[in-house]
């Protein structure tokens, strides 16, 4: 154990694409739990699009992340020291949000939940059974009402919560259709049972190659970006078409900046579309629900995820600027 | 009675906006009623924005109108000859789309509804309880789930379907804002109850003033142009906003050209909003639903209309244009 927490403080709200220098690299002592209280040491940190969303002086759903503070972001971490009952030193346990972005943290006990590794390895905690696994799922199957039959095109297809779409998708009866930044992650994204798709950097017609793929039209669009891959979705919708807007990490690089371009409403309207912007914590209450039936898919083997897994604390800023610019290969997260 | 059928035929697809002589006036014979038909006399022909979609080659949610076919359009009309039970020379019938812009029409008694003047004048028929009305209510009420205490904004506001959703906001309680092009037609807004509201063409900050009119936001927006309207919308959504897509008249004047602006995808997300593109053909098997308790209200005094009426058959492309325009005071109609 370290005699020092290391902790990644914002430095400054970035300006459009966030740069390794918008953190600093500051020390602090150990800190110490009270009752009820866990004193906990990182495996893994989370590093996710809505951390933009989070450092950015605009309204957002959530509070953010000032200028001076630890950044966000949830872990798998191991316990330390232990005042809560239940616990006990080597236990590992996960949260969502509240460790950041550092070696060591201190949280009540009530905040984490247990990380069970004889159901899947510690990192599948911050995925299919943490945040991104009840995204896909809520974000599938609430929001977007996908059905049996359902023509389910997915962006950003192979990144932490698509992969997961994809594979629900196909468990539910679905046909899947990635689409992804590069034929490279479109190849990962068969190999998960997408049934097509499309690397959108490799095509100048991005709407005309997905009228291929969907001759009918989609039946939902899960977007986790916006930009140009939601302006083909437009272009191609089914009667009743669902869409789901999860993300919109295209406008990681120019937050607060007028996003310009065609709309679509027009097509909204003949296909008498629903449009559903979600955010997962909507869903707090019935995340057990989602939990149960993602584990049990993940214990069958009827889930798999692939990580891109950054080595040390040191590398946090970067390994988030490497998801923002779509370089990740599958779930970005943080060795420590 | 003439003793032949003036018919408006389209001449050409328009361009942008329509002109007078994308339509000719044509004349023929006089139909004759088969068994179970009725020939019709026109008292008035309805003029509607929804007609720019079917005049155009795109896909659209219905058959469109060809060069050389009689202009679509619902009328009041008289019975002058039956060959249908229960239908006499001198009865008032209405029908929805399909008797075309012409003196005379035969029409299966199958494909029309009583009008009866003791509940509503006859021009009341192709509005509160026409389309206009089942538009609003199914608008309003089902596809943006409007509730008591929700603030609802509401564009083209002073139009035939505008009025009806205004005064139903405030039969359910709720606050309605509206949204018009001049503020004579803001001014007939307030007189029928709507709470307060916006002339567009009279400010250069639309989303601004409305900020202020909807200070927590707006819980419902019943959007009938799309354009600017919508784009001020979209910048002030309350959390759990439901919009309806209804029309898109804004766009009459360059129906196929690219609709450039600005994207409001992040507020979509931050609001968690709902967007429906919406269309009342399909509430077909409801419409009795919404007309009894339309019919109810319009007997209570509760909802009132203003039309605006051209006279004479040869003003029909006239008319359509002036509403294409928003040069209209109130639902436009022809009377022949």
């Amino acid at each position: 154990m370290r005699n020092s927490n290391r902790q990644w403080k914002l430095a400054r709200y970035p300006e459009g694409m966030p740069k390794v220098d918008d953190w600093v690299l500051d020390e602090a002592p150990v800190p110490e739990p009270g009752p009820g209280e866990l004193l906990l040491g990182a495996r893994f940190l989370d590093v996710a699009p809505y951390m933009r969303g989070r450092i950015n002086p605009a309204k957002n759903y959530a509070a953010g992340v000032s200028p001076g503070d630890v950044m966000i972001g949830g872990a798998v971490s191991e316990v330390l020291s232990s005042n809560a009952d239940g616990y006990a030193p080597g236990d590992l346990v996960v949260c969502d949000f509240e460790f950041g972005w550092q070696d060591y943290a201190v949280l009540h006990a009530a905040r984490v939940r247990r990380v069970d590794t004889a159901l899947a390895p510690a990192e599948c905690w911050l995925d299919v059974l943490g945040l991104n696994g009840v995204t896909a799922y809520f974000g599938l199957f609430d929001a977007a009402s996908m059905r049996a039959g359902d023509t389910v095109v997915v962006s950003a297809a192979s990144g932490s919560v698509g992969q997961i779409v994809g594979q629900l998708t196909k468990i539910a009866g679905g046909r899947a259709i990635a689409v992804t930044s590069t034929s490279d992650k479109l190849e990962w994204c068969r190999e998960l049972g997408f049934d097509d798709g499309i690397a959108y950097r490799e095509t100048d017609d991005l709407a005309g190659v997905l009228r291929k793929l969907c001759s009918d039209g989609l039946d939902v669009y899960f977007d986790n970006t916006v930009g140009p891959n939601l302006d083909a979705a437009l272009q191609n919708l089914a009667p009743r078409a669902r869409i789901t807007i999860c993300g919109t990490v295209s406008l990681a690089g120019r937050f607060g900046e007028a996003d310009l371009g065609e709309r679509y409403w027009r097509q909204v309207l003949v296909a008498r579309a629903r449009i559903q912007g979600f955010l997962v914590l909507d869903y707090q209450d019935r995340y057990g629900e989602a939990r149960e039936r993602l584990a049990g898919w993940v214990r069958e083997g009827r889930i798999r995820q692939r990580f891109d897994i950054a080595e040390g604390l040191e590398r946090a800023p970067e390994a988030f600027i490497r998801l923002l610019t779509s370089r990740n290969q599958g779930k970005q997260l943080v060795s420590v």
